[in-house]
């Protein structure tokens, strides 16, 4: 299969700016050609029309609960403990894999329509997402969520979190690889940690975990051991393996040596952090100092969506407040967290988050035929900072389309809704 | 003209909620009535169907420069006295009529298609803004704005801004009002103010300002006056006559007194303040206070965009940040800030802001069919939390359609953005 995209405005990767005028080939799976003024020759299976278009990588989720879609709008405006302990948890205490199965679709297809094109995922009944992701053809990252209480409860946790990497790493033509999750350094102790951790390598998957999401886990753990959260993850060792560490909000300066030393990952979520009250994550200091610094929704329990348009351009003003400095992460760095940034946290850096010859066919199309994207200065800028998730009218993952001029190839919006408000109904 | 809306879920007011199923009824520009789960009677000029829709009273932008929108993605990431000394002001030397005339519609399109009914204004070239805003259709309270750098032009500026009030206050069939603006107080000095404060009050118009939006004016004003700048507007007797204060980010607790004790309204405007990073408006603290506080977006030139959906939603998660209290603006009190409140603060708040028998018939219709509006457990926080400027479909003010099933009624939207790609050239 070779696909033309004719003549489109394309960003191939955010520091190198914008080309206003380009075809582009994919050939199979991958790029095969960026073609600079257009012109571009050969015999194609299909071409598209990119005029009046702005091409750009696919935007990368590096932190969701994909099947929260159900608990939107279910409850807002609580403290992080009193939303999980009184609204979540009992929530999730009736979950099926029936729920999750459709609330990852109905999760799925609100990412397609706002520009995703791959995401890292950590939850429960994570067969019944994998399902969706391979029925969906997005890309994603995806772990069991592993919480354990009491001693009893850490080897059938483990024992569940290592078959769903045994049964679907690498599945879905390659497009779904597994991770290990536990859930957090406050409700996992030592022992899950190192037994992940040598599980992690045993299977060459990464860790995938929240960190220092608030400040009163941070001071607890300070409290108890006498060290931040990544310092205790460090001298457990678990940062000998790749590790994507979502939040980051109260990071001390060694904290954000020790990611940078290791080559962690910090996933921002500015949305669900600014609704919980859980602090602004500081940005710009993680990425001076050397920390690959990826953007996520969060579920969109707590985040309200699942945008990564909107979270691009909340992580790039809010970053400015927080440095106090109006240059702080300009729209192109932005763009790079919410694309080949977040492609490296999920462990495929060298294999997509640009468009460039030979790495995957990932890539999403906004129309600038908007009146918020006129007069059209600048259309990185206009991405960054006025687009909305309904402007993207493209989406294609491997060379696959997914959304073609606004809708949907893989997925049957009416139906996967339909079902999810009648599955909804028993929660309220 | 009767009009009757059949069927939609309501929002009369947002503390009362969201009524599941309603007809809503309006006659010439007023509603007339609000009939829970339907059935409301009589004969009918225009029927529209409101099923799976959400009907809610318009969005108030209660600070803009909406010909600003020629500026968007001409000049990001900077700081404010460098993007207004260096970008902004020069290019605004080479301003002409024409540019606000088109400028104006196209923010004014943005403006109807994300929900936005009325707004307040301040910029040149006023009589221009005022012919796009009879011919839009929309409500504004419009103010020329004034720049006294030097003696000699007081008396000029305040002549044009008292002229502008002359021609059009009570314009386009009353749906225009004017104001006056002296622009900030570390632009005009007290003359301007003592001046333009008898203007208001023999005119019978409020003023529209720019109040302690840096840390940097406030300093300064501190310094060489010893009083903050709320305080020393009230030393020159501004509060004597309505204020609207754009900004308020940096506001002591006496600051907060004055606006209270003389019924000033606060407009925050949280996508420019954190764009320029400027601060956060203390949004709770101003509520509690006894401030009314209103929501705006400011130029799009800053915010990147004139999208009051939007601005809703980052107030309502910022100002949880802000208070360190994930309950504080609940979604219903954001809605309040960007509907009534905004009303109130243009002087409109006898009539209109709320869908209930005799105000002013404006407002917003969104489809509830889209997948990040699913599966619907609260529409109004799914509105405040999830919603996108693009799911606004229906736009109505003083009962005129503007908006119908997403297209444009009065405007000519690809000649408007034709004509500004083609103004927009030599800014570059």
């Amino acid at each position: 299969m070779r696909i033309l995209i004719r003549g489109a405005a394309v960003i191939p990767r955010p520091d190198r700016g914008v080309i206003p005028h380009a075809d582009v080939v994919i050939e199979g799976r991958r790029y095969a050609a960026v073609v600079e003024g257009g012109g571009a020759g050969g015999e194609f299976d299909r071409v598209i029309d990119g005029e009046g278009h702005l091409l750009f990588p696919g935007l990368v989720n590096a932190h969701t609960h994909l099947a929260m879609t159900l608990f939107r709008g279910l409850a807002d405006d609580l403290p992080l403990m009193r939303w999980l302990t009184e609204k979540i948890w009992p929530a999730e205490r009736n979950l099926t894999g029936e729920d999750v199965y459709w609330f990852s679709l109905l999760g799925l297809i609100e990412m397609i329509r706002s520009g995703t094109t791959a995401f890292a995922d950590m939850y429960f009944f994570m067969e019944e997402v994998a399902q969706a992701v391979d029925e969906a053809g997005l890309r994603a990252l995806l772990s069991y969520g592993i919480i354990a209480p009491t001693p009893d409860r850490i080897e059938p946790e483990l024992a569940r979190a290592e078959a769903f990497v045994r049964e679907w790493d690498g599945k879905a033509e390659g497009r779904i690889r597994a991770a290990l999750s536990p859930h957090a350094p406050y409700t996992c102790g030592p022992e899950v940690w190192r037994n992940a951790t040598a599980l992690a390598r045993e299977l060459k998957v990464p860790i995938h975990t929240h960190l220092a999401e608030t400040k009163e886990e941070v001071d607890r753990m300070r409290a108890e051991t006498g060290r931040s959260p990544a310092e205790w993850l460090e001298g457990l060792g678990v940062f000998g393996v790749p590790v994507i560490a979502a939040h980051c909000v109260h990071m001390t300066e060694k904290d954000i040596e020790i990611l940078a030393a290791h080559r962690a990952s910090a996933v921002h979520c500015p949305t669900s952090n600014l609704k919980l009250a859980c602090g602004i994550a500081p940005v710009a200091e993680m990425l001076r100092g050397g920390v690959n610094v990826a953007l996520g929704t969060d579920g969109a329990g707590s985040a309200g969506d699942l945008n990564m348009v909107e979270e691009t351009r909340l992580a790039a003003i809010l970053a400015k407040q927080k440095a106090e400095d109006p240059e702080a992460l300009p729209a192109a760095e932005a763009l790079a967290c919410a694309t080949w940034r977040g492609a490296a946290a999920l462990g495929l850096g060298k294999e997509l988050g640009t468009i460039e010859p030979g790495r995957r066919a990932d890539g999403v199309m906004v129309t600038l035929n908007k009146p918020h994207l006129c007069p059209g200065h600048n259309p990185l800028a206009d991405l960054v900072y006025s687009a909305q998730g309904a402007d993207v009218d493209m989406v294609f993952v491997d060379g696959r389309l997914l959304l073609v001029e606004g809708e949907l190839v893989t997925l049957d919006e009416a139906a996967v809704m339909a079902r999810c408000r009648e599955l909804a109904r028993r929660f309220r």
